[in-house]
């Protein structure tokens, strides 16, 4: 099947994961710039030139389509799984074939636009979205958004007896429209990130960072990697440190890649070695992303958050959480409120499809951890900087941007 | 090849690595008894029923050798190496192929017999050996004994021009018999830790443990995971936590592999789930080994044993080391004196033969962190229990088992 012109990638010029040109072995040793005239054989391709972004909206002959990178064969393989029903969304939510918090936010929409289109039950496909990962609060977000604008749109408009297929597609261009939308707004929210972040960061930063926050989990440029090719961009990155990010190794497979095409001199680094690091005194700030933020400030964040911030605060380093409004949940009051997603042992006893411990072993194997605020420096969001994170801050980040009066005495928003 | 009755392993019965039976691929799902007249095929294979150790001194036809159990194929694979001259052995020590402190003095000093039965220039040959892994403070040691024991018996005994050859051969049996007392002391050391280990772990403990310690780094049943062992027979432990010890997985290769054959109820995790376990409340006590231990009680260990100190302490969970006093270093000053080894990047960037990293990445992997004293809760050496653990405690340690008197006032020293 080859996609050509069909293909609507999602976000502005610029957005889209960069250097991709359909299916290809990675090239191992050689992530220089990318050759917009490359073509892949084997698997599902591309228009030359075309980069393939981690989520598209595709109108095929056939119906319409949400196309997904698949995130977890990279950077080994590009190869990209077309959804063309809500199950099939569904099912690659949970593979992880698409994931980090604002991109599932876009997903989760994209999805309930899907089966607007399609003449599903949209209510009950949208609540089937929201329960197929329970820690990333952006998913039912955007599920939610969409929802309520294909409902808005099917509200009679007054007298008349509209025709109801006049009705239902009206709405489901309404639902298209706001998924589309939502890409637009994490776009523009991942550029106010970066400039409020960048804000933080000192000359010849060293940066620790965790997981994987660029292109690949947002319309934009990420969340906390928008802040490191912003401090790349604008000279002040010495070195990022990449924690591989065990089970699934987001880090030393996303990140390490991403790092790699954008030029930042990089190293990766098991996990646990990030302890004596800290203690060397090579790190100069952690930067990670956020899945879920309590209306207190606890973050939940991928498996290993909590763990670097406590060792950050042992080492006196500042530990920072980059992510935008629509990643603050007002409606979980705190850490303990906030449920973790539990993933199969096999996540941990096999890697790279190998089996490493012995066959049967038992795994405790979160997909995420809470840190409390108390540990953390600050949040930069698009609306700008909570410093100290606590509940008062981030009401007044989450009032919009321009209204920084009326934090309490012991509060400090920064914009 | 096969070994046959010339194998003779080292240390006392019941100390082997258990349940192997020569080359065969890790059954997977079925760690059950060991069968005894299982027989491998298709790699060097041992007589049936023989157990394969850790390390075994063999006298073939050919000439003695070092037999070693190939510890980075297993679980998945038992396989064997066999080293018959010293540079054999050296490449096997910094393969990892023999690996863990207790274990490492024994090879030590059965790689300075090889040299002198061999008729090699034996000071040479120690001195090699030491080189092979900078860190370990035991290898160095269990090569310099067996060299003292070598050269003491080349020393002219008195009037009589004794035949040279006599007296080599004298000097090599003197040398491997140093290696065999190293081997049945450090047996002997590991019951001693087992039992005083034992005082600290209270009933239905939750252990929480890093590396491999257990009878495939020692000749007896290892170091802390003597101490687990132990629990679990007195009927104390409730569950084993077991970090998978990233970049190679000692953790979930090899102690999921030992717990499994003992019975012991565990599960294994990330080194990043470690925080989130322990603020969760279901940890009681962490128990590591170490690989040196400054004269100030500073501990260097499997790179992660310091991050899991941090946090627990920061959990207020106690952290126990366990280690023989061969590890402790006088020499040593502190922490800032020991020498951490940093083993090539392709250790974390590739996992089980697989690139996971883009090709080219750079990495941060040091193969130890160092704990300072102040995170320990007690060292446990088959001397007794130092407790609070500085350079006072682990004096009177060094001073033998039976002189308790005489530690500062601030300190406590447990028999």
């Amino acid at each position: 099947m080859d996609v050509d012109a069909s293909s609507l990638p999602i976000g502005p010029k610029g957005t889209r994961w960069p250097g991709w040109s359909g299916a290809r072995r990675f090239d191992a040793g050689r992530p220089g710039p990318r050759s917009p005239n490359s073509r892949g054989g084997t698997i599902r391709s591309h228009t030359r030139g075309v980069d393939v972004p981690a989520l598209s909206w595709l109108e095929l002959p056939a119906g319409p389509a949400v196309q997904l990178l698949d995130q977890t064969r990279l950077p080994a393989e590009e190869t990209t799984v077309t959804c063309a029903d809500v199950p099939a969304l569904i099912d690659a939510i949970r593979r992880l074939v698409v994931r980090g918090a604002p991109l599932l936010g876009v997903a989760g929409a994209f999805g309930v636009a899907l089966a607007a289109c399609r003449g599903d039950d949209v209510a009950q496909a949208a609540a089937a979205i929201e329960r197929a990962r329970p820690t990333a609060v952006n998913l039912a977000w955007g599920a939610r958004r969409a929802l309520a604008a294909y409902q808005q749109a099917r509200q009679p408009a007054g007298k008349g007896h509209e025709d109801h297929q006049d009705t239902e597609r009206a709405a489901a261009r309404a639902a298209l429209a706001e998924a589309r939308l939502i890409a637009a707004e994490d776009a523009a929210a991942s550029a106010a990130m970066a400039v409020h972040g960048l804000a933080l960061i000192s000359p010849d930063a060293r940066v620790l960072t965790h997981c994987n926050t660029g292109a690949l989990v947002s319309a934009g440029e990420g969340t906390a990697f928008a802040v490191i090719l912003a401090a790349h961009r604008a000279g002040r990155l010495a070195m990022l440190w990449v924690a591989e990010t065990r089970p699934l190794l987001q880090g030393a497979r996303l990140t390490a890649y991403e790092a790699g095409r954008a030029g930042i001199r990089h190293a990766v680094l098991a996990d646990s070695a990030a302890a004596s690091l800290l203690a060397a005194g090579e790190v100069d700030i952690v930067l990670t992303g956020a899945d879920r933020i309590a209306a207190d400030g606890s973050v939940a964040n991928k498996v290993g958050t909590y763990g670097l911030a406590v060792l950050a605060s042992h080492h006196k380093v500042p530990f920072v959480v980059v992510a935008p409004m629509s990643t603050v949940d007002p409606d979980t009051p705190d850490g303990a409120a906030i449920i973790v997603e539990h993933r199969p042992a096999d996540e941990v006893t096999r890697i790279a499809g190998k089996q490493v411990a012995p066959g049967g072993t038992s795994a405790y194997n979160p997909a995420f951890d809470v840190t409390p605020p108390g540990l953390l420096t600050a949040i930069v969001t698009e609306h700008g900087v909570a410093r100290p994170v606590n509940a008062g801050t981030l009401r007044v980040l989450s009032a919009g941007s321009c209204n920084a009066e009326g934090p309490p005495a012991d509060v400090y928003v920064e914009r």
